[in-house]
C-alpha cells in the first residue's frame, strides 16, 4: 500500500512536470514557486531521539499551539534538527486541529492523535507501536512528568482509564478539584503532552534498536466483549480496543 | 497540458532537478541532504474543487489505505494535481495511522480525522468548518455516495449518531445485518470516506467563496450538560461536543 501512495504514478508524474514546465515557461507560479522536491517514501529515516528533550519541547509546544501540535512537533521537529530533510518538508501546524481531539469535540486525545502521526511517518507497522503508546496511556498514572520549568504548579495525577480527551480531562479534574478552564487545568495537559511525546520516542527508540517488543494489554473488556463482538465473533459488529465498560453495560448492545 | 510532457523520464527529471537543487542546498545534512525548500506559513492556497471527484478519489483511496488515508489524500491530491506546490510537499500517507481511529481503536472515525487534517492545511479557522462537518456526520444519513462503479453493492443506511467509529460503524451492521468483516461493511466504510471528503470540499468550497455559515447544531445534550459541566459551568469538569447520551445518564457524573 505505501508503495502505491508514496511510488509517483505515471500519470501523475507527468502532471507534476507539465505543472513544472509549464511554471517555468509562462512564469505562472510567480512567487508561490517553490523547489521540486522529491518526497521520498515513508517510513522515513528515523534517529535515535533524546525523550526528556522531546518532552520539554512537547510541554513548550502546548502553550504555542496546544496538545497535538505540541506532541507532533516536538517528535518531527527533534528529527528536523537531527535528521534535516526531509522532515524539513513538513509543515507541524497541520496537526494543530487535533486539540481538544477534535477541534474540541472531545475525542480521542489530541496529544495520541498528534505523535500517532509522528510515529506513522517513521514506522511501516505503525499499529505495534501505536497499540503499545495507547494501551499504555489509558494504564499509566498521567502527570508523572515535571518539565524543568514549569508555567503553573500542580501535583494531582489520574488514570485515565481511556483514550478519550473528555474522559482523561474530567478524571482529573475530578482527582485534582481543578475545573477544565483552569490554567492547572491546562498545564496538566501540557504535561501530558510532553509525556505522551517522550512515551512514544522511547517506544520508537526501542523499535530502531530491535528491543521493541509487542506487550500491550489491551482493556480486558476488549477480549471479554470482543469475543463475540469484534469481528469474526458471533456478533460480529465492532472494531475497537477500548475498554467497553466504559460507556456499556454487559450485553446491552 | 498534463500528457503532453515532453517523454521526460522520472529518474532523468529528479536527476536534473536534483542537480540544481543540491546546488542550492546547504550541505550540511551530507548525503541524505535534499532540496531545501521553503515551506510556506500554513494556510496554503485553496482552489475550488469537485466534490464529485474527490469523493471518487477518497473511495479509491480507501481501498488502497483505509479512510483516513483516502479523505486525506482525495483533498491533499485534488490540490497537488490542481494547485501543485506546496500540497506536493506532503506524503499523504502519514494519515494512514488514522485507519478504524487510530490502528484500529475505534476512537475518532478516520475519515473525519483524515478530512480534518486537511482542512487544517487550507483554512487558518479550521474550528469552524470541523463543527460543521462533525455535526452534519452525526446526524446525516450515511452512505448516500454511491460510486459509479462500486466494488460491492449495498443498500443499506444508518445514521451515525456519533462521531466515534465504533459507534457509527455498530450502528450500520445493526441497520443492515453485515458483520464488520464483511466486504459490505467495507463498502460502507469506503463510500463513507468519499462522502466525508466531499462534504468537506463543500464546506470549503462555501468558505473560500464567502459563502459559509457557521450553523452547526451540536447535540442537544452539549448543551443541556454543558451548562454545568462544560467549561465555565457550575461543575466544569469536560471538554466535549459528543451527544453525552450516547454513553452517561442525566447526573451520573
Amino acid at each position: 500500500m505505501r508503495g502505491g501512495i508514496m511510488g509517483l504514478s505515471r500519470r501523475r508524474f507527468l502532471s507534476d512536470v507539465g505543472m513544472l514546465t509549464l511554471g517555468v515557461a509562462l512564469g505562472t507560479f510567480g512567487r508561490r514557486s517553490g523547489a521540486r522536491v522529491e518526497v521520498p517514501k515513508l517510513p522515513w529515516p528515523y534517529k535515535k531521539l533524546d525523550p526528556d528533550a522531546v518532552a520539554r519541547r512537547a510541554y513548550e509546544g502546548y502553550y504555542e499551539g496546544r496538545c497535538s501540535y505540541g506532541a507532533f512537533e516536538a517528535i518531527v521537529g527533534e528529527l528536523r534538527d537531527e535528521v534535516g530533510y526531509p522532515y524539513t518538508l513538513i509543515p507541524t501546524g497541520m496537526m494543530a486541529y487535533g486539540r481538544g481531539e477534535v477541534a474540541g469535540w472531545g475525542d480521542l486525545c489530541g496529544a495520541l492523535n498528534g505523535a500517532c502521526a509522528a510515529v506513522n511517518l517513521v514506522v511501516e507497522d505503525f499499529t505495534s507501536i501505536i497499540d503499545e503508546l495507547m494501551a499504555w496511556y489509558v494504564r499509566e498514572a498521567i502527570l508523572t512528568y515535571r518539565p524543568p520549568n514549569p508555567r503553573v504548579e500542580v501535583e494531582a495525577t489520574s488514570v485515565s482509564g481511556s483514550t478519550l480527551c473528555h474522559v482523561s480531562v474530567a478524571r482529573w479534574c475530578k482527582a485534582s478539584g481543578f475545573e477544565v478552564d483552569s490554567p492547572q487545568r491546562q498545564e496538566r495537559c501540557a504535561r501530558l503532552t510532553g509525556q505522551v511525546a517522550a512515551e512514544a520516542v522511547r517506544l520508537l527508540n526501542d523499535y530502531h534498536e530491535g528491543r521493541f517488543g509487542s506487550g500491550s494489554v489491551l482493556p480486558a473488556s476488549a477480549s471479554e466483549c470482543g469475543r463475540c463482538h469484534i469481528e469474526g465473533g458471533a456478533v460480529g459488529n465492532v472494531k475497537g480496543k477500548m475498554d467497553c465498560f466504559l460507556c456499556h453495560r454487559r450485553h446491552e448492545m
